[in-house]
């Protein structure tokens, strides 16, 4: 049975991961006849964000504690993470992302990544092992592995700073899953598009059922 | 096009609503070819349960605001909800069930239920409107309603509270979904149950069939 870690970077699309994505991301795995483990890093959120009124609100929260929310508790500290024992890495979208485990939402292609997340990309692609990313995620590929092929969708801001880190943009719509010329590399724009939550769902599924053919 | 209210109860398992059941729920609402509203009521949380230790924090957080990031912004006030506005009113599950949106879990069949969740349920039984109810749901439409039948599983102890409100219990497994004999009640055990994800689609999914098939 094939393996497939799953990052989270909280738990709400404003300031953590989207919970749609990581939802049926966790479904289409396991409908498709796989396994997962739930990770995420044990870092302070950025900041958090009332999803009723787009503000932002007095509080701390943590990205692990938050994320163990969508895991139901099953979830490790992405500290732990060992290439070796996975198949696959994937990577929810969410606003998280380029919050907390990177500063994109703030700096761009310049942005920092958080260590464990860049070490899971590295280590992953190190041994040639598929990593998929949905949504806001390729950004993170992008910046880690720099002459990579990869979609947001068609937003063209977010398109030309992806090319700024060195990533061709591949423009795409819903349900549609780019996979890299080179490498195992696979992403899919998910809520980076205007989308509904069936939309969501099929791209979850596309992108598995790409990487899981990869490793067939 | 049929329409659902769905009503939320926060947002995680321990303390809110059940993440998987309530985004499975919407999924399952749109696949199907409807379309749904999302509704939570404006109180504070019980308590705040740290999803990763199991432990209590010293925090407050609101049931409508929490839920909020299930809707990704998109939900209203339960308050606000007009039975005449919907065609189905439904119930995804989780601890907050128990908790936020009654007194379940702490007085069993002698809780208090919320008093826009009792309104809701009322106005709907009485324009012979159907309602579903998700995992540890149905206790609640069994403390409103009295004289029903419902399922949460197999779980005995539930089982004899929920007779003790005056409704009748039929134990189910996976994927299974009990109507009333008399009214449009339906309910579906999913995470009463020891189950994964793809069951838990199921669950919604066959939940809001049969919804959707007294409808037609």
């Amino acid at each position: 049975m094939k393996k497939f870690a799953v990052v989270l970077s909280g738990n709400g699309v404003y300031d953590g991961a989207e919970i749609h994505e990581a939802t049926l991301t966790l479904l289409a795995i396991k409908k498709l006849g796989a396994d997962y483990s739930i990770f995420a890093p044990d870092i302070a959120q950025h900041h958090v964000v009332n999803h009723l009124t787009g503000e932002e609100m007095p509080e701390t929260r943590n990205v692990l504690v938050e994320s163990a929310r969508i895991a139901r508790g099953k979830i490790s500290n992405l500290n732990s993470f060992n290439a070796r024992e996975f198949d696959a890495l994937i990577f929810p979208g969410g606003f998280g992302v380029a919050k907390n485990l990177s500063t994109w939402a703030f700096n761009g292609p310049d942005c920092k990544v958080n260590s464990d997340v860049e070490k899971a990309i590295k280590d992953m692609s190190s041994l040639q092992k598929p990593i998929g990313a949905l949504c806001i995620s390729p950004v993170v590929i992008a910046k880690i592995l720099g002459n990579v092929e990869v979609t947001i969708g068609q937003d063209k801001a977010t398109a030309e700073a992806v090319e700024k880190t060195g990533a061709r943009h591949v423009n795409t719509t819903h349900g549609d899953v780019v996979r890299d010329s080179h490498r195992p590399i696979f992403t899919t724009p998910c809520y980076m598009l205007d989308a509904d939550i069936v939309q969501i769902a099929d791209g979850a599924e596309n992108i598995v059922k790409a990487i899981l053919a990869e490793l067939s």
